[in-house]
């Protein structure tokens, strides 16, 4: 992968590797993406299995249809999720994660679970934060 | 923490754990913060070390000094950044992340490995979903 790099990079970068920090090297868009509003859930939820639409939907609580349609385009472009349609009557769409998405998805659930771990301390420091500007 | 998570749950989820799939879940707050289009490059970037306002903003390439600040105060409200002001002068300001900050961070650059190591399989996943929907 090494040159074929040269070209995905921005050319003001110094670094000719895959570098997110730099605004236009492709690994940023694939991390806003799997990052973004749904992006994350939706993957995290499909590191539990292989799910239809409507199933995904009532798993990643709070999301509109559009926004998951949206969500695993994206998520597909990127080659993180696959979208299968299997033939039965009535044919059923499935959406399951490619060996690079899980390997993304492994990352995201061990983010999640610090946050949800350290839950109580976040509403601690979010209550101390919003005290200290009420009374300054 | 286990019965002082009740309170943090929306009332209509069975489940009395953190649950970040769950639209009122307190986590989920902080994942969008965490994940956010500019808070997943702050906390990576503040991953290797203290920073300067001005030095993190030149480290995330593209952030507006604007965006920069509405991130950093998203995180330190969560507790996973803190803001120093350190007595010097002119005296000046650092930020660096909190012991649960560098367990976040810990994951995100996980991620942000995979993502950048996997690079080449994303353009190429791009470029035959692009194909295939211009042909089709």
């Amino acid at each position: 992968m090494g040159s074929g790099r040269v070209a995905l990079v921005n050319a003001h970068d110094d670094n000719l590797e895959a570098n997110v920090f730099a605004r236009a090297c492709g690994s940023r868009e694939a991390l806003q993406n799997v990052t973004g509003r749904w992006g994350a859930l939706a993957l995290a939820a499909l590191a539990e299995g292989t799910f239809r639409f409507n199933e995904l939907r009532r798993r990643v609580d709070g999301v509109s249809e559009r926004m998951l349609a949206q969500t695993l385009q994206s998520l597909e472009r990127d080659g993180l999720v696959v979208r299968t349609v299997v033939q039965a009557i009535p044919p059923r769409v499935e959406y399951s994660l490619t060996p690079l998405g899980v390997r993304a998805a492994e990352s995201l659930v061990a983010l999640i679970e610090v946050l949800e771990s350290g839950l109580g301390d976040i509403v601690a420091a979010r209550d101390a934060y919003d005290e200290q500007r009420n009374v300054s």
